[in-house]
């Protein structure tokens, strides 16, 4: 890392990150195409003809990717050097403004008897709409020294952030991941966690306080009590101006995490094309997110996910008309619609540029790329040929 | 590795590891076909045409893998983590049951004139049965406080281990390396080393004397003072309870070095089938070894290796009736026969499951395999290829 740091030579040349988001797929019958092999995208394959192609992990072999870490490593970082707890995800997830030294959990609103036992730990799975209701309501527990941010997810998910000095993320789950017994006491999982800890358990007690009368959500449980990873921006590692083109607040969440510009307000490719082409000379690196790939292959739909593709390909002629410098199509893992979840198994990408040298692949798709230039890389390593290519890299040594 | 044992998800889901031992090859005469390439083996080539392929490396790019660091690879282990010193290596090859803090080193019978200087560095090799009849008058030998073990390993070739408290393998080798001088002093190599170079040095004394009427073998030569290297075992690191099904001993000690239960008394694939069978639901890893195609890669039989690859394809049929949920088959290191000895030729795999990805590979080869999904990976990643497609690992991060 650090001797790509040595050799920036910043310029104005601009790089275009298109990410489909769980991309890789797997065929639905033994000696099957998958999703993208399935897919007519003849802009998509005219491209990878002229680009170097490969497959990449993000994280290593083996590994399946949560969304984050995915994205971690497309935008040129080690996941495992940066972990990013629940309680952060949850946070960002929302687009919560989380700031360096707050401390976020995730919480459940659960069912507890008379003693205080959890009798479900899912509050009956109550609607998002009580959820907030309830957020609401505990938003009257006051810690002296603390502000506290109590917000609604999902159903019976919440999340609590604690801003404050002094706090620290070092304490352990009160959830007890099981029924018929109470829930834990908030303790500290190391000294600096101590301050932490107390202010968590007093929140716990105003907030049962609060809850009572609510049934079936009469109780809190909390667990990855987490700070914001120190992660350098992209532009002191990679001198890279960044703005993210995303729709869903997970991908915002994360690209602010790396110092990118989030541009707000976006709702679809069509919107997503516009901010492109609106805000091209303000940045040098743009990151556009495409979700659906992914949610298709976790409903289990293999066509619509094909069909999502598809709509990616007739909408790659936008960002081409730009004449990015460098493009890298990609995704953050794969999310095969026969598995209905995110899976180990590499993902196809490609890189466009005046300066790569094309290889043999006509197609894009998972078998063609594997027969390409890089082979299987890790996924941190995109950005550094995206730099290279877009000429922002001086020569290492003489 | 730590990221691997935090998403382990433990579950009955079976995988084998099928092990043709020096299973990589060459050509007799260029433009020719590897041992592997030229054999008849329908059942490997269906199987790789159905799996995802690629070629490993078990230590590194160049390095030619003795069995016991190949076999570490294949479990998981990166090797040069775990050295393991020639004194262990010679305990374990025959079948010593070396325990946490015995110190081993190998020995060989040596011939010394009337001043004690070395004539012959292998007393004229002597046959196996004259060694265990030495090795048996050693065992007369008593250094107080310690338990002595001497035992032939072949020809002139034997092996003693040391077992008591404070004892540690920081101990020179005595072995000069050369004829008409004296064997070296068992120097400490370290301060810890003090308590055993004394240890051997009395041993040393006393077995000169038992042998002073044992010309051409009435010398003693050690080196590769060892310990057992500590190694966390499968089941810690990768929640695998392991059964190893092979033939040889040494097989069997690097089994156990890593915690796997060796099903003894095995004398061919037939026993190996019979066993994997019986010994099926009470493990969820498989080691299945052959060590044939090593021996006549050795032997610098091309031919008679190629029959031993057939045997092995016929075999076959015996694990995949059996249906596990991942298989692996592939070799700890290259024995071309060509070459009559191991070599750094990288290894072809495949890896078949439910939930593969499989490439454009159609046949088991070495050319073959360089054109599947991976490339050439290290060795140590199979383990979690096959944890990941035996559903076994988390996803990590959210």
């Amino acid at each position: 890392m650090e001797v790509i740091k040595h050799l920036l030579e910043p310029n104005e040349n601009k790089i275009v990150l298109l990410v489909m988001d769980g991309l890789g797929g797997l065929p639905r019958e033994p000696g099957g195409k998958t999703e993208l092999e399935s897919a007519r995208k003849p802009n998509l394959d005219a491209l990878a003809a002229a680009s170097e192609c490969g497959l990449h992990l993000p994280i290593g072999y083996g590994i399946t990717p949560g969304s984050a870490p995915g994205h971690l490593a497309l935008f040129g970082y080690t996941p495992t050097d940066y972990p990013i707890g629940r309680g952060v995800v949850a946070a960002l997830g929302i687009d919560f403004p989380m700031r360096a030294g707050d401390v976020a959990a995730r919480m459940n609103f659960a069912s507890a008897d008379g003693e205080g036992r959890i009798t479900d730990r899912r509050a009956g799975r109550i609607p998002t709409e009580k959820c907030a209701e309830l957020c609401r309501l505990l938003g009257a527990v006051k810690v002296p020294g603390v502000e506290l941010f109590v917000r609604p997810v999902k159903d019976y998910r919440a999340v609590v952030v604690f801003r404050g000095q002094g706090l620290c993320d070092q304490v352990e789950d009160t959830d007890p991941q099981a029924t018929g017994v109470k829930p834990l006491a908030p303790k500290p999982a190391g000294e600096r966690g101590r301050k932490t800890a107390e202010v968590a358990a007093e929140f716990i007690r105003q907030a049962l306080g609060i809850l009572d009368s609510q049934k079936p959500a009469n109780a809190v449980l909390m667990r990855g009590f987490a700070e914001l990873p120190h992660i350098p921006p992209m532009k002191e590692l990679f001198g890279l101006r960044g703005a993210a083109l995303a729709v869903y607040p997970d991908y915002k969440g994360v690209s602010r995490l790396v110092g990118m510009e989030v541009i707000d307000g976006l709702k679809d490719l069509e919107d997503q094309a516009e901010a492109l082409s609106k805000h091209w000379d303000r940045y040098d690196f743009f990151f556009v997110h495409h979700k659906y790939t992914d949610s298709r292959g976790e409903d289990g739909d293999f066509l619509a996910k094909v069909a999502e593709i598809e709509k990616v390909d007739a909408f790659l002629p936008r960002i081409t008309a730009l004449h990015p410098d460098v493009l890298i199509v990609t995704g953050d893992h794969s999310t095969p619609a026969v598995l209905k979840a995110h899976s180990s198994h590499p993902i196809p990408f490609l890189i466009h540029g005046r300066n790569v040298r094309p290889d043999t692949v006509r197609e894009f798709g998972e078998r063609a790329c594997a027969a390409g230039l890089w082979g299987v890389i890790p996924g941190a390593m995109l950005i550094r040929l995206a730099l290279a290519y877009a000429d922002k890299l001086a020569k290492y040594g003489a």
